[in-house]
């Protein structure tokens, strides 16, 4: 099962020559997730070989320009391309109106299903599940109502081994409950289920805060996530500037990546005022050594990046 | 005085990896013109080392996305640089209101004065003017109201010989009169003008039709032109399709040229189905020989590309 994250940009405010702003494509099983939408993630996507008509959900954070400016762009390509498959947004008031208004003046028809899922400032609760994927928000804390956002496949059922039901004559009415990790127990004999079935494959979690000033309580929320995208908009030294403007610096990031034993901190939104972005990653390392940098272009498969030891 | 247009796009609809949505900047003595604004334009202005925060004037010809979804990412970044000085913006109705919904989304009051035009579809006039340079909209064709725009140098006064002046004892009084081409007449003495002046700079004109169906009446409005950049969304065979898409073909965009005797025709607007866009400019030549193709990045010095004859 495939669970790759390709980094289309991760820039804050404004774009730059080579620093896209904020976006994400999150590949489970080949459905695609967009993640935060800034300008030129089309292109971003082509450039990356990534079809744009596969996306069925997109997720924004919120409504600063560097996070959705590019959505636009992205459904109007969308429809002149003829889509036909549903296409579902995630995202705080007043994005549909916004998107609407733009449609309506140009007198666009829409060739495809757009519809507009509102998040919650409220409660933090599933956005979306389907058999394989379960997508919920979490409430941040930014200068607008922002949110960050989990990704957790489902937990795989353990595999029966074939040739251990046959050396037993397991019959397969007792099929569905091994592979739900209970014991076989038939007319008094009794076999552990680790004798009759195999390990499951490994699942994956992510996580993505970004904008956020720093929040303690997130490790508690993030406790079973593996894989976190924080903010990094500002270096250590620049925690006021920082809280001023809702974002978070390295150290804060590292701290919750840290209190969450995370297996992997991914940095992002960097200010545009860090032009050597490994002084960021430097002082990341200092609290929480697994970090690493975000760039546009940048592919992460969690299959391979680290192995869990926990199930 | 400078006369120069940077090509940040010229390509239509869907934007691709090397082909941007349409924008041009045009410079004019250091008054510098935005016509359209599509996606990630203000990455186009870095790439070409033109600082935005000198744009003073906007220019949108309709609200169709590849001349306009840039605009409020440049809007923003104007914004978040601290820019103090006004910023005008000539366009159809409702951009206004899809800027402002989108300001008041991430709760931006902007640190300068922003002005909206709106584009009169009735009637054709002057939009603005100074010393240097006048700028009026034309009435085009599209599927929804557009407009292309003319933008016309100030024709220069004709320059004092000092020489001439100081041999024939000119007294200063008379300068305004002999800058405006008048013969020198003083107490029965008359001195031609063309003896104690100089021909004047060449001015320059420079018309943006773009989108639009052929249309033949544009030729004498453009009479005065000098330099036209005209669609060529088309090649030829695909008239119906042009036309009832609001575009033009190369064959009808050269006829324009030659009728208005223009001196230049630059093509723009090109469909994604055309690879190499040298089909289009060879097309376009076999009327009107004159013709260049247009793409991001390319600059013209309208005092070098070619000389008046005119004046």
């Amino acid at each position: 099962m495939s669970f790759k994250l390709t980094i289309l940009g991760s820039n804050s405010a404004v774009p730059l020559k080579n620093r896209n702003p904020s976006s994400q494509l999150l590949n489970v099983n080949e459905r695609f997730f967009l993640i935060d939408c800034g300008e030129n993630t089309q292109v971003q996507l082509r450039k990356n070989g990534l079809s744009f008509q596969r996306i069925h959900h997109v997720f924004i954070s919120h409504l600063h320009g560097d996070h959705y400016y590019g959505l636009i762009g992205l459904i109007n390509s969308m429809h002149l391309l003829g889509r036909k498959k549903e296409l579902h947004i995630y995202a705080h008031e007043p994005l549909k109106e916004i998107i609407n208004l733009q449609l309506h003046a140009a007198s666009i028809d829409l060739s495809f299903p757009l519809f507009f899922h509102t998040l919650s400032y409220e409660s933090e609760s599933i956005l979306y599940q389907d058999d394989v994927i379960t997508v919920s928000n979490i409430i941040l804390d930014h200068t607008i109502k922002c949110s960050g956002f989990i990704f957790t496949e489902k937990k795989y059922k353990r595999k029966i081994d074939k040739s251990k039901i046959e050396k037993y004559g397991i019959h397969h009415d007792h099929y569905v409950s091994l592979m739900n990790g209970e014991n076989y127990s038939f007319e008094g004999v009794i076999i552990a289920n680790e004798k009759l079935t195999k390990k499951p494959k490994d699942f994956h979690s992510y996580a993505f805060c970004s904008d956020t000033i720093f929040l303690p309580h997130l490790a508690e929320k993030l406790k079973k996530v593996d894989v976190l995208y924080h903010e990094t908009t500002f270096a250590n030294g620049l925690e006021s500037r920082a809280s001023e403007t809702g974002h978070s610096t390295t150290a804060q990031a590292a701290k919750i990546a840290k209190l969450s034993k995370m297996k992997l901190l991914i940095t992002g939104h960097y200010s545009r005022r860090y032009i050597d972005l490994n002084i960021l990653l430097d002082e990341t390392k200092e609290i929480f050594s697994n970090s690493m940098l975000s760039y546009s272009g940048m592919s992460i498969d969690f299959n391979t990046i680290y192995q869990r030891n926990n199930i």
